[in-house]
């Protein structure tokens, strides 16, 4: 059975999960909305017409059956005419309550189906479980935080937490080389906004000459730490550990695809023999942001699916419910 | 609420679980039984008491509370006072068809609750396959294959996947140090089992003299190459790479604690760009044979657990659903 699959969000990591998906048998991309506009396409919407017609004239909505619309995303979801089992909301993490607001126009549109995101924040995630008892309601099977990171890394750091009683610290460090990062505007300022001195809303107000300017001085790096990153949540939720022994930091290279560290998770703990050891999980530099978030946000969203088929409705996350390979 | 839990089998292994569980607040242990006999405290069992008695007599049978009996585990599980929601199946790997004989009696007693094993050969875990209707039939949530390979290894290996449009080869390697192979008989000879020229049967009428003789030869290592673990068909089953994709080999030292290598899980693929990279989750040394298996073990039986609760029974794979930590 072929998953018919909606994106919501058609930036640089929405066109990745459209090219990724459109190498898969088991899911068909048949929704995609930006912020001017949606189409759907039950037999399937063409990845090549779709990047060309947004990176051209700005909206997917201009496509030949494309809907124009400054409410793309309730136009699109509460036709019911659209046949669409799970939407991945590759949106902007900001404004920081912008997917939880996705979230409720999805609870109040009575559609009913599988939700993932690759959301970053921790107060973002924490607005989403305040909606967990709606979306229930509702009957939509929600997994949060299915990024890389919260997401592929989180749920290693839930693996690697079995072998002990106590976990001392979860430490994760991301290398990011992006060639362009015109690209990938969003996240780029999404980034920005976790530098000392930078907020979310200074981040956004920056205009892409003060971006380049700024990434001028750093030359073309981007250094973080103590990144407000949902992990550490996601992590505390399930009783792993309390969330300030989460760390989350990384380097962004912006001028060079080369990664400029291997990401890498390190779980510290005591086991139930007194002993103190480190698991590690690292990720090969091979594999690109888009893959690692992509790939596995959609692996969510299979098990998301599978979930629903069994009624089971509500906010999950990917640190407790294990991704399914999608062939 | 605590869950009430029974170890069946009470070698090595099953101390061990002993042992962890009393560290637990979420879980309480209530039932042993060995080849002769079982015992059975819905307030908890002694853990000091348990492992001398069976160190002394033989038997967990000689407790206080205790029942001698050749038909230990069908006497434990058919008894209707017994109050256990999930038992850990720690009993030997050999014969291979001892594990599904074991759920045989779960089925036929009509016991609901949930079962976790770590068991090891690939046809072993084919031999559960088969009996999945019947477990789901009879109220059984049962999850195979929840050690540390398969188990924590097999997890990381679907977690790695995620990142990938096709996965090329997993690789698992595995360092154990003993200090004393007396403790841990059964083991030996499973792994002994698995070196050029030696069969199940072989393995295990080997007497202890014949094993010193062997470890005698090799310098008290067990060099182990494409050994038949499960973590193949877990993996195959559920799409990841067809079984002859994966390999899982090791050194095990009798004679010394520290591990002759890092035990690691290396994920090879291509991502949906067309690159080809690996991923790798390394253990730490410290942990040892014990707290990975058995930490996995009882993070599988919460998780079991939390599905059992939702009326969601049949048999599932270590592969396909992630453990819960339990505090």
């Amino acid at each position: 059975m072929v998953i018919k699959v909606g994106i919501l969000g058609f930036g640089g990591l929405g066109q990745a999960a459209l090219k990724l998906l459109s190498t898969k048998q088991e899911m068909l991309c048949v929704a995609l909305a930006d912020q001017k506009g949606y189409v759907y396409a039950s037999q399937g919407i063409d990845v090549n017409k779709a990047i060309a017609t947004y990176q051209a004239k700005g909206s997917v909505g201009y496509l030949e059956s494309g809907v124009l619309s400054d409410q793309s995303i309730k136009a699109l979801i509460s036709n019911p005419n659209h046949n669409v089992s799970g939407y991945f909301l590759a949106l902007p993490n900001l404004p920081n309550t912008f997917m939880a607001s996705v979230a409720k126009e999805f609870i109040s549109s009575g559609w009913q189906g599988v939700l993932v995101d690759a959301i970053k924040r921790t107060s973002a995630v924490e607005q989403l479980i305040g909606l967990s008892e709606d979306l229930k309601a509702s009957g939509i099977t929600y997994l949060t935080g299915c990024g890389a990171t919260p997401g592929l890394l989180t749920a290693a750091a839930a693996i690697a937490a079995q072998s002990f009683a106590e976990v001392h610290k979860v430490e994760i460090q991301f290398g990011v080389g992006i060639a362009n990062w015109s690209a990938y505007r969003a996240t780029i300022r999404e980034d920005i906004a976790h530098m000392p001195g930078y907020t979310v809303d200074i981040a956004q107000a920056m205009t892409d000459a003060e971006v380049e300017a700024l990434l001028d001085k750093t030359n073309g790096l981007i250094t973080l730490e103590h990144m407000e990153h949902a992990d550490d949540i996601l992590l505390e939720r399930l009783g792993i550990c309390s969330r300030d022994r989460v760390t989350v930091g990384g380097v962004v290279d912006t001028r060079n695809p080369k990664k400029p560290l291997s990401t890498n998770m390190k779980l510290t703990g005591r086991t139930f023999e007194g002993k103190i050891s480190t698991h590690t999980f690292t990720l090969g530099d091979e594999t690109s942001m888009a893959a690692n978030v992509c790939g596995t946000a959609f692996g969510y969203l299979k098990a998301a699916q599978a979930f629903h088929q069994k009624s089971i409705h509500g906010l999950f996350t990917s640190a407790e419910v294990m991704p399914l390979f999608v062939q």
